[in-house]
């Protein structure tokens, strides 16, 4: 580990930028927070055509500016970081670079452009900044009671999918392409449409036979729904349960703080911990 | 306080508009209630051109008798109360200004009549003439339960939300504008139309790959549908499981009355109340 | 109470029409819910027009061999009860009628015959003569759970109707004419449309703003279709744990049988009942 | 019991097809498995027209390799077991024969080919081959929950028909033919759309009464949604109760592994287990 190998305005910049515990780090998080929302802003607001015939200049300059600060970002990121390499390759890394890159590539391909919309994933980075997990409450119960359910309710969506593949296959045979099941792969997507009672009606069941199926597919539907809920809502009941016995006097609310390991990237440390639990590296150098 | 600085016509005025408990004040509330009822379905009934054009004048003068009602009421109601500033200023106080003045105001503008149909907003008042909340029962354990879990059902609409947003762009990106997915909005539009399975159809993917992420997004939907549902009951099973435990004899329909404060306008005061709890106002002058 | 006041062929035919204990009673009963199916089918049939043109004749005898009978039927359950007249405006005795009468009344009108199809109502005898009830199981648990959400579930839908008249209102307001947004009335359809989640998609916002406030909608319906699955759910969970505290070694089933009172027409009587629990007249007089 | 009636090699082959214990038994079943996914993207390839035109001859080809392939296989299984005709009434035998005849028939009729889609059906295989089932989990509390809450469940899917049937004959006397609701059938079929929630909007009504009655139908479903859940989470958590309260030290995966004894073709035998639990035949003769 190389705690001290870089200078000071390194560990002050990666305190600011990963760490969300100094007045510093706050008001970083707030800022990007702010701009994250601004850039899909403008590319909403651009891909609406009337609005941007009449402001192209502004939203364009909105974006260069968005897109340079991004890019100072995805810099100071890479400089204030132990192991660069980490963070490039890490999922929020990818998503940074992919949000800046596209408006250079515009010079290049005319094309280019439009994947500037690929910046909308930047907005997984609010999950993060705004803490939002905490509120999910009382010891990660819910995240535990998915967890519990998630292997059960898998299970099930791929059942739910053969169904959707033996159901679509039979309604291609019954209705046909003059009814706009087109060949199998649409009809399996009606299929699914329908199980999942979203029901657009683009295609809809012509014959009497195709319509008697696609009632039985439809109460399925109801039937089965029930399913992953009961799953969640027991599994859910079950680990309050476990809590309300084991009779803590609330000390749920674990404060994750936001910061960063500088040497490994890791999140999730306590509140007021002082170094990393992953790798014991120093979490405050300044 | 100013316990005794009105009146005695206004302390009984008070008394009958803001209070249930004596029969005057049960009239007034069943009477408001009928007209709060009839003014909501003349303004259906005027929208419906057919017949406004057979009753026109009929509805007109209907509308012109509710309209001048509610603003006696209106005008009560400020000269009862001791601080009328805060009546004015209060939720219920703008409703039932804004159901009075878009009348007054088709003198002078044309489309200021159309406006009347924020009546609709007095509907809340029948939450609290016909005490509906004391039917959700047991000493608000739904209520309890949905406090409980507003956070997290909170959370996790944020996060569909994200979800609608990022995959309403990438359905932009993949459909385009000649598959009617005009601009990133509409498309996010459509997502959240997709993900909450209510499906219009109105828009809906026309390309193999659109379909293919459009089958994701309702399987995502029909797998997530689960979590608020598991929390809510959870919840409520919990707080069920708790009054069972405190083995409670039943005390559990707190009769909530209607009055509110001559003072401070608060409500929610235990039945048979003689002063205001939050106050110490008396409730009962005459 | 005239236990003995009928000759005892009237005894017999009630015996075999509204009980289902002796195998006469038995026969009766599958023979009756023979016909309620077949007379249904032949409605169905009927109104499709290639079928009717083709097999109109056959279709007509047929309803009029179902008429016949289920007239005879009708007198003969006012014949053999005690009480005709608490039959006949009963709700069963009702739907019997009205069952009958427009085949007869075709010859007076034209349009008459179309009521036939009131007839479907007869299926929910059916309920009856399969003894459903039974199979819901375990002391009517699920009842009791129904039962105890009813109220919260009324207030529930209660406010979703409101909610769906101030927002059908807004949207009326927003969308207008020129987007099928007609009159209030339609536009409160289309909301309860919308927070149902069925979302037909004849009529859908076009305006941005109008979108807007349908995403807020579906979100919202989103949300709150977690309460009453939460409420019967809670409800159902606590009422089982009841039953298993109780530790009962599974008298759960009790036998309701099918036999009606002559007397006083009450059901639901114990298996092996001999005299009517409500006004204690004999079951079984032969 | 004919335990070594049969050559050696028939035995072997035995082990491979019905058994996942081996080497060979594995990779016959991952073969399989590949085999099937890579059929079924033939069929649906094959379905769409554009694809179809390009590579009609390589398609055309895989449908004869993956035919020829499941032939054998087919031949293979009557073979190697003790009772072939056991095999071949069997669900799973009989699906193993629709995915290969069709496309010997398609020699002698045009349409035959068309029946090759059937062949989807083999992707309940699945399901055994991957052996999805333990992940259901824990003692199959979910399949407990499912099979404690069938009948119930029947009942009210029961309810929803007959519910149904009604609504959907009073809306096409009340809507009619010319506003789409051209027969009773399709107008049964509309109302189980809209119970379900799933809303095509192909059929919709159009008079204000429709429109009403409509309301009445969806607010309904939304209101009836709830039981089927809460049963379900109710039995769920019910079980999942019972489980923690007997302590188990979590022996709940019992691994039921692949094996079909090659006597009496029972599956689910125990991991380890050496002779059939139903026969008493040896699953493992070599």
């Amino acid at each position: 580990m190389s705690k001290t190998s870089k200078p000071n305005w390194k560990n002050k910049l990666h305190e600011i930028i990963y760490e969300a515990d100094t007045p510093e780090g706050k008001l970083f998080d707030v800022v990007l927070l702010i701009f994250i929302l601004a850039s899909i802003a403008l590319v909403m607001l651009e891909s609406v055509s009337t609005i941007d015939k009449k402001y192209h200049n502004i939203l364009y300059i909105g974006e260069w500016i968005v897109t340079i600060l991004f890019s100072i970002e995805y810099i100071a990121r890479i400089i204030t970081v132990n192991k660069p390499k980490k963070y490039i390759l890490s999922f929020y890394g990818i998503i940074d670079l992919l949000s800046t890159v596209p408006m250079y590539l515009s010079f290049f391909f005319v094309g280019g452009h439009a994947l500037v919309a690929l910046r909308a994933l930047r907005l997984l980075r609010v999950f993060r900044i705004l803490k939002l997990a905490r509120y999910l409450g009382a010891s990660n119960k819910l995240a535990g009671a998915i967890k519990a359910s998630r292997a059960k309710i898998s299970v099930f969506l791929f059942a739910v999918i053969i169904a959707a593949i033996i159901f679509g296959t039979l309604m291609y045979l019954v209705e046909g392409e003059e009814n706009g099941f087109n060949n199998i792969p649409k009809s399996v997507y009606w299929c699914i449409v329908t199980l999942t009672t979203v029901g657009f009606g683009d295609i809809a069941p012509q014959t009497p036979l195709g319509q008697l199926i696609a009632t039985i597919i439809m109460i399925m539907g109801y039937g089965i729904i029930a399913v992953p809920t009961g799953i969640v809502s027991a599994e859910y009941t079950r680990s309050a349960n476990k809590k309300d016995e084991e009779n803590k006097t609330e000390p749920d609310k674990i404060n994750l703080n936001s910061q960063n390991c500088q040497n490994c990237l890791t999140a999730n440390h306590i509140d007021g911990a002082e170094y990393c639990y992953n790798c014991g590296h120093n979490l405050h150098i300044e």
